[in-house]
């Protein structure tokens, strides 16, 4: 037989029984959190039709979706006719959970509550060029309400993502992480008041979101190059730098810079209206207004907000509020808000820093030996005494050397 | 905006949340049982490589992998060159469990213990035509022992099964279940005792699963058509015919009639070996040998036994011993025998007969209304004291009538 490649396919992974442990150990953490909020579990198929996929994220998108081939007659007929990319196949695979939420929404409207409250924690999947921490088979992990333009939302999004760090280990002062807090509006609002032309703001605000990675004159030549008055780029960088460190200072310094936007005020009285809704959460420690937390898609209407690990590059989750893209296959405006924690980043993160309980749940804790042949009885049934007293119990299943049964237990990492 | 269709593709299931808590609950209560028996779960990726799924399923199974289309200039190239089946796709959607089970005890080999004892619970893929209880995307279930070819493992395997069902309420004079139990070896020494010939075994085993359906003449006429000479065929009905009740008078049966059989005596011996070692099993109780039950999958080698729902049609799971697949890709054989249990049967019986709790855990338990805008920040601390104190809480996002806030909680079905 000739030698098979038997790895899993590019930039997808094979989870050995102590990744799921860990992966479940951290989904069942989530989850728990989730429900004590009241949200409830939501699962949609792996494939879509094409045409509830394509044209929803950009171009670029449309090209990373996994396409899955017609069959049968149909794929022959498609053969002959005309063999092209939109031809031969039928159906993709799910890129985002965000695209299912709408369809659902829209499919069941009458059937789900006023205010659907769901959390979705499956797979997706990206033919992204694989890299190091990217995968083409990811865990997404989305809590959303949808049906209310309440700030409430926010707040209590926020709690759960805090309250859900912190009962995974974080937000000690070994391994800080702080809930990045901003508005659409306070966006619109400095850039008005920096003279940044509507047209151009996507564009710097791009630019602005690399502060950290390209320092300010890294920015600033960004800007030069895509296309703003070197006077608009000097008025923002300059803003930027007068910027406070606390909430309370960030909060009356904005209110005083954007008071002639209407966009920007709105933008700060939201804020401060979700740290007051804040004060009793457990997100309270960790917000921290920045008004220049951008986020790349432009489909967020109002709040925004990011996770972040300091000293770890890289998003640990985020969201926002969007109130026109829920609505999409139900042709009208659904108000929603939520946020998706960066499931695989929080693991990677775990396992670095060792934040994992030595023992996770679900191992083996005793194995039973075989003496010799006559004895196996004996064992299967102190197996099912310890099993029927609550124990997770391995039962070595040949007789053999004991000291194979050791290292055999050894392997597996059973103690008893 | 033209109306899309919104509805899962054909074959495929949204699942809402009661949905997933009722499957949640099923799985948690499978997880529980089969780490308690020293199982440990796999997980591998929805995608495999064509070259590793080809074949494996004979012409038929081909025909049903969902197959997933190259991409960028790798698809064009191959619409260019010819646009075959073959040349324009690369990778194909998990059709079963085993396969990757194969594949990861392959590459990982060295990594895994001595024995490796996996469960994997994941939705697999065929493209089938959609009927009732028929579905393009459903969940499966395994749970195998790779390694060993103790009679131990069968023992242990059909325990778990047994304790799993009689956890989620089956076992009882209401629900009751057997567990049929039989062995390639007494299959094969029956056929040569009744004179079928080596070439005709495998159709005339298909007939015989019919018994049930289609009665005793209903199978004398398909063996005919299947080329089977009318002595032989009243042998094997003859035989059928005289087969007793019991367990241990079938036991009997069986050491006389295959007693010139080598095969047929091992197998009894097997079966005779296997109940006694479940003598203090939770599947003691359920076990009912069954020297017809054929199984399809010819890749059987030593014992094979099924779930059945007396009054149900269907299987409700089954597995055994197949000592010669998962070395499929290792090149070597790998002693394994596992049990597949049929969660979307099990979950339909149990929606059918009313078997799920009441309450699913998951399910908010208490709803904080609110006043009016000034007890909002009241109702947040309120909701967050509740939450502290391990309850599940859901909070009504707006100010709004006392009686569309009732109503709300009645649609989630919330009680306080």
């Amino acid at each position: 037989m000739a030698k098979l490649n038997t790895a899993p396919l590019s930039g997808m992974r094979d989870f050995l029984p102590i990744d799921v442990l860990r992966r479940t150990y951290v989904i069942s953490v989530i989850e728990r959190v989730f429900q004590s909020y009241g949200f409830e579990p939501l699962e949609t198929p792996t494939m879509e039709r094409l045409s509830t996929l394509l044209g929803k994220y950009g171009e670029e998108g449309d090209q990373l979706i996994f396409r899955v081939l017609k069959r049968g007659e149909k794929l022959a007929e498609a053969l002959r006719d005309e063999a092209t990319e939109n031809n031969i196949s039928d159906a993709g695979m799910r890129y985002d959970l965000t695209v299912p939420l709408a369809r659902v929404v829209a499919e069941y409207r009458s059937k789900l509550p006023r205010y659907f409250k769901r959390y979705q924690i499956q797979p997706v999947y990206r033919a992204d060029r694989p890299a190091k921490g990217r995968f083409r088979e990811f865990f997404q992990c989305d809590v959303d309400v949808v049906g209310s333009a309440s700030l409430t939302v926010e707040a209590e999004v926020l709690a759960a993502g805090a309250q859900i760090l912190r009962d995974l280990g974080f937000g000690s002062e070994v391994h800080p992480f702080s809930l990045r807090l901003n508005h659409r509006g306070i966006l619109r609002g400095l850039m008005e008041t920096a003279g940044v032309p509507r047209a151009l703001e996507d564009g710097v605000l791009v630019a602005i979101d690399k502060l950290d990675k390209i320092g300010l004159e890294g920015v600033r030549a960004e800007l030069g190059q895509r296309g703003l008055e070197p006077e608009a780029a000097t008025n923002l960088l300059n803003t930027m730098a007068t910027a406070p460190q606390t909430n309370s200072e960030m909060a009356a310094w904005l209110s005083d810079l954007l008071e002639e936007s209407e966009l920007g005020s709105r933008g700060v009285s939201e804020v401060k209206q979700i740290i007051a809704l804040s004060s009793h959460s457990p997100a309270a420690a960790h917000l921290r207004i920045d008004p220049y937390l951008a986020r790349g898609l432009s489909y967020y209407t109002g709040a925004i907000y990011e996770v972040e690990f300091p000293g770890f590059s890289g998003s640990g989750g985020g969201g926002g509020r969007y109130d026109n893209l829920v609505g999409m296959f139900s042709g009208q405006n659904i108000p929603s808000c939520g946020i998706s924690l960066g499931l695989e980043r929080i693991i990677l993160l775990m396992e670095e820093q060792k934040m994992f309980p030595d023992r996770l749940a679900g191992q083996p804790q005793l194995l039973v030996t075989q003496f010799d042949e006559s004895t196996v009885g004996e064992s299967l049934a102190l197996a099912q005494r310890l099993r029927a007293a609550g124990l997770r119990v391995d039962l070595y299943p040949d007789s053999d050397r004991y000291g194979r049964q050791f290292k055999y237990a050894e392997e597996r990492q059973i103690r008893f």
